[in-house]
């Protein structure tokens, strides 16, 4: 890619020489290894990006193709990556943006440029995709990386025919997101990523719980309940009831995936539903809500809250720690109202007003538009939905909301909304500033819905005498924070319900066992050691 | 405060209601440490801000520690700190905002509220400061967090009377940057600040070097080279020759403590230069500018290149990868073009372009604000400064600058540069923008000044002929980098400069030793366990 290489020598120029280094390399490479290990190098045949200096399918890459064939024993190609200086995420496209093997077409450009097998990524999870694209020769290898963060077992499910048991991967890229924020790598769908050796869970293995012979309630089927449920379920717990108010299980899930583009995020909830479907000890109990009168009768020896939580009416933000004035006016709605309404309020001109920073103001604003209003984002942060840089969505999101005609006003509070207008600040200036809506949309902060936990907590006695030996919380009922670190806290509390203080996780094994790992014995020698 | 307890119950609403949920805590502190342990409390008696909700150190802190005083052995206080979601520094200020103990007016404030001895932090560093903090009765105890960082010897030296060697905090904070970069600590002026365990440094011991017998040549007498002959001096090489063009030591830190308010970065040279001035075996060659032909001739055995790095006049930069058009005009300078000049270049309005994000475009802004002239700052990151809200000086500088005049425009990328106009785009939407401004500096991106590295490495039979039997290059004439990893780096190479490889850093210690470091054995095993 000349915008990169400005080289003059035999290593730039003509694409033969900007290929000259890599073409060396790959040789010594071969020299080195002789037979004994098979040589693959990946390749980006697409810069994916309108910039006339970036590599093109059907262009250069199919003569660099040509050019390094005979050295390769396969070839590794993927589109999209980094854009000067910036990481776009098409390369890991989230599922916002596209579905299974968006590169397909890129990846058939240089098809007919090679003789050897080509292994391509694609966030492959079904095997019905990846048969297909195997078949039809645009590839020969299925290659997998976030489809194998989700779902280790992936291969052997399919090799064993156990298709529905495979957890797919969601597309959210929240795994991704990890390397910008410093902090060690999650996946929503799979709480036991990066816990194998510092907890000892194994992603399939699950050990018959001391307390199989209880019975636990769990209040609330959102991600964090779904989850604790299963694992209990796996775990044997005698009977494990879930309950919600709605009409089937998935929490906040069901109005998420309904957001614009997010429908790929419903698998959390499929996925956990045919395996409780599968569980004999676990009972699904939709349409039922209960006060705590109704959870001290259930006849429950562990109760587990897992209400929830809602987004704050009040406008209650983390910039000023204030609520916003105003915020009762009957055109300022929550997520949840518009949602509930699929973006059909009144009023033609819209305000976003974004303190959280991730994918609910953008699903504000996407199913606004759907519905045809006239959009604004004000955000005190310097981009919207800034938490997306680290999840590869924040260019694409930002870049496509403004040219869908979205007006995005960063670096701005909002303090105070009346019929009149909408005042705040920019947030390096003192002077005010105003706005026009018709109707204003407050995605600030979300609150735990924990009164009915509070109440049963505040009765030690009378948990005591309906027979309720442990109450717990989990999920955004106890902190409000990401699917996935609710869905951890589900599994976490399932995995040690039967230890001797459930609420608090055990510490991590200390000394990492690499071979095999007897978790009871490490903990016992880390007590033992007195630490 | 009330800003953020909202309480209702007796925690809440009155001083002695919101106090009283602390005061309960110590006293049970207190009854459960008995007469074993002394007991503090760290309070922030001051939030240094405007808003009316703010703790003001004369009014509610002097009631509270009235409130307290018969609970604590004595107090740790504070000003500034976390105002709302921002942490805008001032607990923890940089050098570029106040001095040493700056918050001696709200602890002044206070002290006739409490019969107890107060400690304080203040980045103290100068013996005197100190003294008369405690003598004046304003404090009883110094504290010190960055002081410590820079010099954990701070005490001994002072109560041993070396306070020459005192090596002082300059305040710059990057320190504190490394938590918001989920990054270990470093310190500018301490390059074994977190490297006591993992290399076996001390800060203060220095082994005898095996090949102390030889004489060494450090070419350039900036950050990097300074430090590696200090650190090559008390290693005992026979002779180590630190030569510099300009008529003394310093390197870029000459230039740069010039920048507005950064005069105590200077303390990067004067420390090392005390230092170097009580080497025998070190002698410092200022005015004296080497080619390839001195080097050779110049009868060292061991050559380290530190020429540093300049800015790049074309502006290539890191969010186009690409030059700026017009970059050759002779209205548009560079950073060092500026700053030589105290900025009073030609001009009334001057557009400062900055893609780096660090001091240097502030510096820029400053200095050309104290020449006089109207200053616009065009950046594509979503915030002026955007690497300084990791040490804790973006909050003010943003607000500051603004209040001082200067214009703003973030999000933009500057491409073509003209007699006519400067034109550039907004990095989310592709219309063209312009902008009007008599001159322009750039602050793009530096590079390695390493001409006189590769003319000499490309002759290794011409190095042996002269006896110079090792050439090795460190700081910004490597990779232009912050002042801290340049400092580092020449502390590595004269710690390592007798190892079998000293281009390459040895490895970590892998085995942790807890009591002592017993280097050379530790690495022994690592080697002989095969990795």
């Amino acid at each position: 890619m000349s915008k990169f290489n400005r080289r003059s020598d035999e290593y730039g120029g003509s694409l033969e020489n900007r290929a000259r280094f890599w073409l060396e390399v790959i040789e010594q490479v071969r020299e080195a290894v002789g037979d004994q290990c098979a040589v693959t190098s990946r390749l980006c045949v697409d810069t994916l990006n309108d910039n006339p200096l970036g590599i093109r399918a059907a262009e250069e890459a199919y003569r660099f193709i040509e050019l390094g064939d005979h050295l390769v024993d396969f070839w590794d190609l993927q589109a999209g990556g980094w854009v000067a200086a910036e990481w776009a995420g098409d390369d890991a496209v989230a599922s916002r943006f596209a579905g299974e093997f968006s590169h397909r077409e890129y990846i058939e450009a240089v098809r007919p440029a090679t003789r050897k097998p080509i292994a391509a990524v694609g966030r492959f999870t079904n095997p019905d995709t990846m048969a297909e694209a195997i078949r039809s020769g645009v590839i020969d290898i299925i290659a997998a990386a976030r489809p194998s963060i989700a779902d280790p077992f992936l291969p052997q499910k399919i090799e064993e025919g156990r298709y529905d048991e495979i957890r797919e991967c969601i597309g959210c890229n929240i795994c991704a997101s990890r390397f910008g924020q410093g902090a060690p790598i999650v996946c929503t769908q799979n709480a036991t990523l990066g816990e194998e050796f510092r907890r000892g869970w194994h992603p399939e293995r699950f050990t018959q719980a001391s307390n199989a012979e209880q019975t636990v309630l769990v209040v609330g089927a959102g991600p964090a309940g779904m989850e604790c449920a299963m694992v209990l379920g796996k775990r044997g717990l005698s009977a494990v009831h879930l309950l919600d108010e709605q009409d089937a299980i998935g929490g906040c899930i069901r109005a998420i995936s309904a957001y614009p583009h997010l429908g790929e995020w419903g698998r959390v909830t499929t996925y956990r539903q045919v395996q409780l479907d599968k569980l004999a000890n676990v009972e699904i109990v939709p349409n039922t809500r209960l006060d705590a009168h109704g959870v001290l009768s259930y006849g429950a020896e562990i109760v587990v809250i897992a209400t929830g939580a809602r987004w704050r009416a009040d406008g209650m933000n983390g910039p000023t720690q204030s609520p916003i004035g105003g915020a009762e006016h009957d055109f300022v709605y929550t997520p949840e109202q518009v949602s509930s309404v699929s973006g059909e309020i009144d009023g033609e001109h819209v305000l976003v007003y974004d303190t959280d920073g991730y994918f609910t103001a953008v699903g504000m604003a996407e199913m606004l538009l759907a519905a045809g209003k006239r959009v604004t984002v004000l955000t005190p942060f310097a981009n919207f939905a800034s938490f997306m840089f680290f999840t590869g969505e924040a260019f694409r999101v930002n870049r496509e909301l403004r040219a869908q005609g979205v007006e995005i006003v960063p670096l701005h509070v909002l303090s105070e909304i009346t019929p009149d207008g909408l005042r705040g600040q920019n947030v390096w200036a003192p002077e005010p500033v105003e706005w026009q809506a018709d109707a204003v949309v407050l995605v600030t902060q979300r609150e735990p819905q924990d009164a009915l936990y509070h109440e049963l907590r505040a009765e030690p006695e009378r948990l005591a005498r309906e027979g309720i030996e442990a109450l717990y919380r989990i999920g955004d009922c106890l902190a409000p924070r990401t699917i996935a670190e609710n869905i951890f806290d589900g599994h976490r509390l399932a995995r040690e319900i039967d230890t001797a203080d459930p609420s608090n996780p055990l510490p991590y094994l200390r000394e990492l066992p690499y071979v095999d790992v007897d978790r009871d014995r490490a903990i016992a020698a880390t007590a033992a050691s007195g630490s």
